[in-house]
């Protein structure tokens, strides 16, 4: 009865606050200061962990008591291959886990207990979040909203806090790195406890942590997006047609864009080795290294924007209606990669007035320009690929398959009852019932549930002489576009996560920008990178499987 | 036939690239290093402004090529009290360029030949900006597209270097009064030009500046969020029952709002003229002046808060279903409360860190905590009241004016080409046409224009007892609870808009963030404060016309 509009912006606002207080917390941190600790911030999050946990089990409790609520999951949050990854992300977080503890009772004599509690709870935290989440259903009850948005907050304040700690680990090692190289002396803030370490392990462990650091951050950005759709979808009803499983994507074909891609992911590996050995040596190696990194660059990124235009080009050539319907886990892909893209433009256009401003020519100064551009154009020309791909209505072309039962005996189908059929039904019958689909979208804007009653006569049927016409030859052009995109986005994702970071060492930026500036827009801008291109491959994932 | 989803991202993409290139420019220039002056910053505005108006000038010379257009103006963009706001501060802002001209040609043998060209064409733009802008119709040629984001991310950087001015003007008086004090020696960086000024107007100049910016810098939000809402609507088709006019607000019963409300203005400004004067003086007068400031405010949130939580009870009280059209300038009023709401909070609870962390005890601590945690709530309250009120559906009370003809007669009239009938065609009508309106948009997404037959035989005839059952006096309290609320945003843009900012001159936030951090906390989160103060009276004027 209270309305849907209001309950989420309750919510939504009580959310905002709880990740807002973190924030301050934080930057009461990052002073250094003698008032505020880390120890501070680290008991907040415990809190709203066990706040979560709690919520959590009183869900499922609640649950088990109404066992004849339908069990609606919800289908825009949860396909297999994101569970998947979840799961992987967050296995590679509870072995970050278990350091933290070893870490934790190596110095257990001097350091806050606080630091001993906080793995803890984050393992369970983890592993309650990940098997627990898909049996959640659609509830309207306020409460359940509550909880969702305070699920959604609380790991974004952890991804916050891993950013953090990730930069501010790379900034020290970046200082050291200067003051090793003699330039000028940096002031090094140093978080080592001070008692030994009673076990043989702890620096093995605080040295792992920073590999995993990457996996963790991915982790808890990855289930926020999820939880945040989830919150998005309470009180509407999914259009259930697109639950079905669609048959396994055919690999025929696939042949240039696995190799390219394979070649460019084996040549980055090789970079990055080079790259973080030649960085530390002379100012000689250094700038040889950095050299070599932006022509990499320019030419992955020349692939990456001709591949990605011709995608395009396909697309224009190639003439289909776009798929309109409302579908708020789309949505937010399409936001988050225009939102996330401006952290690295803002970076390539400052690198851009620091060339063109620059008093020094170091060699790679022409290099670095040509870079920052074709970054631009890059990321400008993949998402209107990805956003085109994902608005397009794609002919099924699975309606071949022998196995599968003639056109016909779709009609007598009700998706949500007979599971053997899941997947056959096509778009084709899709549009005809979209007048309705909308009618239920505003239905359910009003808090209503009501389904339309599906009309099988209207529905013209589909015309069999359509499969003849499907453009396979171009389908399997841009399939090996995207699994080539998806290689060089991955590609892309590891330099930078691995410390292979050449804007901190060029000296360009740090010269027009001043240090403080510059590192603050690069503790902005790096994570959103990284962030762009964790999503890009999962939304080029998608991608590959509509086509 | 280039998809719209097509278009917008793609101008969208140029639009958020053209700012982030001046955002980079503002960030070199905040270094104050020899390579990047203010100089190259505008002239890449001027670029921009000069740029805009050509596409302007193209526009109007195609339009009146082809003047079989339809004229159909963007209702949701332009009503008249909006656009006699905008006038006032467009006036404004002209004055303020006359000011700069008159500054630049008494120091022209030594300051750039930019800051002379800049302003002429910045009086050019408003000018030509505030008398084109609602000739501008629909028009789903791409070129139109980019032509207005380029508009809106023009408007948005003119406001960007409008707060970075601003933000370094006040900073520079902080540092010079904190000085003054004895605190320390701050750096403070002369901007003045290295020859004597030829006329004898130039400090005056100068300093009248100063009170200028706030209306420029509300100028140009104001214009780039209501071209968005213009670049947003293109290619959809317009609801034109919406675009009639409602008859003058009735202001029957105002009596204890505007009272309540003129109070808190006039002892508004008396605070703002004591603060400013014993904030210069002794440690002692400061300490004074910031007690005094917190008490005052405590009082104001209070109020405000009570306000709105009534409002938010009568609307528990009275269910009505909520209006669930889709409209983009409702949308965008909601996303910008809801935004520029972030920047106070944030500021709110890195206070409430810094005294609870504090070790420090001035005697405003406690009142610094208790205004921070007010601030908040009230925020969190009246953006409640505020979307709810924007979501309402409004029985109309208009029909029971005796002048208006009798209810059947409705029927009869359709919208666009009766324009004395405009007004009364009522909610209820509209409520069965939802679907086809829905169906509409739903259509429109597809790029046609199509527009729904009305069925007047379904529609059910508005029944006479609903008009007797009006709840007339919650409509009253609501009208009073609106314009107190529209008075005491005033009050708080005024406060901070001219000089009165504590949370730069307490000295606890400042102890626990540092120096550098807390401003540009400050200098993020104040003009986003600003911003929120004016977005809600706008749109609590809004609530008012409705209710």
């Amino acid at each position: 009865d209270y309305p849907r509009k209001n309950a989420e912006i309750l919510s939504g606002q009580y959310g905002i606050n709880v990740l807002l207080i973190g924030a301050a917390l934080m930057l009461a941190i990052a002073h250094h200061g003698p008032s505020v600790k880390e120890e501070h911030l680290l008991s907040f999050i415990t809190c709203l962990m066990i706040l979560q946990l709690i919520w959590m089990m009183w869900y499922i409790l609640v649950r088990d008591r109404q066992k004849n609520l339908q069990a609606e999951k919800d289908v825009h949050a949860t396909t297999c291959w994101i569970r998947g990854g979840l799961t992987l992300l967050a296995l590679l977080s509870l072995i970050m886990d278990a350091f933290r503890i070893g870490y934790y009772v190596g110095y257990q004599s001097c350091v806050s207990a606080v630091l001993g509690v906080y793995p803890v709870i984050h393992a369970t935290h983890t592993i309650a979040q990940v098997s627990l989440q898909p049996h959640f259903n659609f509830n309207k009850v306020i409460i359940f909203q509550f909880g969702v948005i305070h699920a959604v907050f609380t790991n974004l304040l952890l991804w916050c806090n891993g950013v953090m700690s990730e930069a501010e680990h790379f900034l020290n090692n970046h200082k050291r790195r200067l003051s090793a190289l003699g330039y000028g002396n940096l002031s090094i803030v140093h978080s080592e406890p001070h008692c030994n370490c009673t076990t043989s392990a702890c620096s093995m462990f605080s040295n792992s942590l920073y590999y995993l650091y990457p996996f963790n951050i991915e982790y808890h950005i990855f289930v926020s997006a999820m939880l945040f759709v989830m919150w998005k979808n309470i009180g509407r009803t999914i259009d259930l047609s697109s639950n079905q499983k669609r048959p396994g994507t055919k690999t025929h074909g696939l042949i240039l864009g696995p190799i390219l891609g394979l070649v460019a992911l084996a040549s980055t590996i090789g970079v990055l080795v080079v790259y973080i050995i030649h960085v530390e040596e002379s100012v000689q190696t250094r700038q040889s290294a950095i050299s070599m990194f932006y022509c990499y660059g320019i030419v992955m990124l020349v692939f990456m924007c001709s591949a990605g235009a011709s995608g395009l080009l396909i697309y224009r050539a190639n003439h289909m209606p776009m798929d309109t319907t409302k579908n708020p886990s789309r949505q937010l892909d399409t936001e988050l990669l225009f939102g996330s893209s401006v952290g690295s433009w803002l970076m390539s256009w400052c690198s851009v007035v620091a060339v063109l401003g620059s008093n020094s020519s170091p060699p790679y100064r022409w290099t670095n320009l040509i870079y920052a551009l074709l970054l631009v154009l890059e990321k400008y020309v993949q998402n209107l690929f990805i956003i085109e791909s994902l608005y397009r209505q794609w002919e099924d072309g699975e309606r071949e398959d022998p196995e599968l039962p003639a056109a016909p005996e779709i009609f007598s189908v009700t998706s949500s009852l007979a599971p053997p059929y899941n997947g056959i039904i096509n778009r084709a019958y899709d549009t005809p019932d979209r007048a309705c689909v909308t009618m239920e979208n505003e239905q359910e804007e009003n808090g209503q549930v009501y389904r339309c009653p599906r009309k099988p006569s209207e529905v013209p049927l589909p015309v069999g002489k359509k499969v003849a016409e499907r453009p396979s030859v171009k389908r399997q052009i841009l399939k090996n576009i995207t699994v080539f995109l998806i290689m060089c986005n991955i590609s892309l994702w590891i330099l930078p996560a691995f410390g292979c970071r050449p804007q901190y060492d060029n000296g360009l930026e740090q010269e027009t920008f001043g240090f403080s500036i510059w590192t603050t827009v690069l503790n902005f801008a790096v994570p959103m990178n990284l962030f762009y291109r964790m999503h890009s491959v999962a939304s080029l994932f998608e991608v590959f499987r509509r086509v």
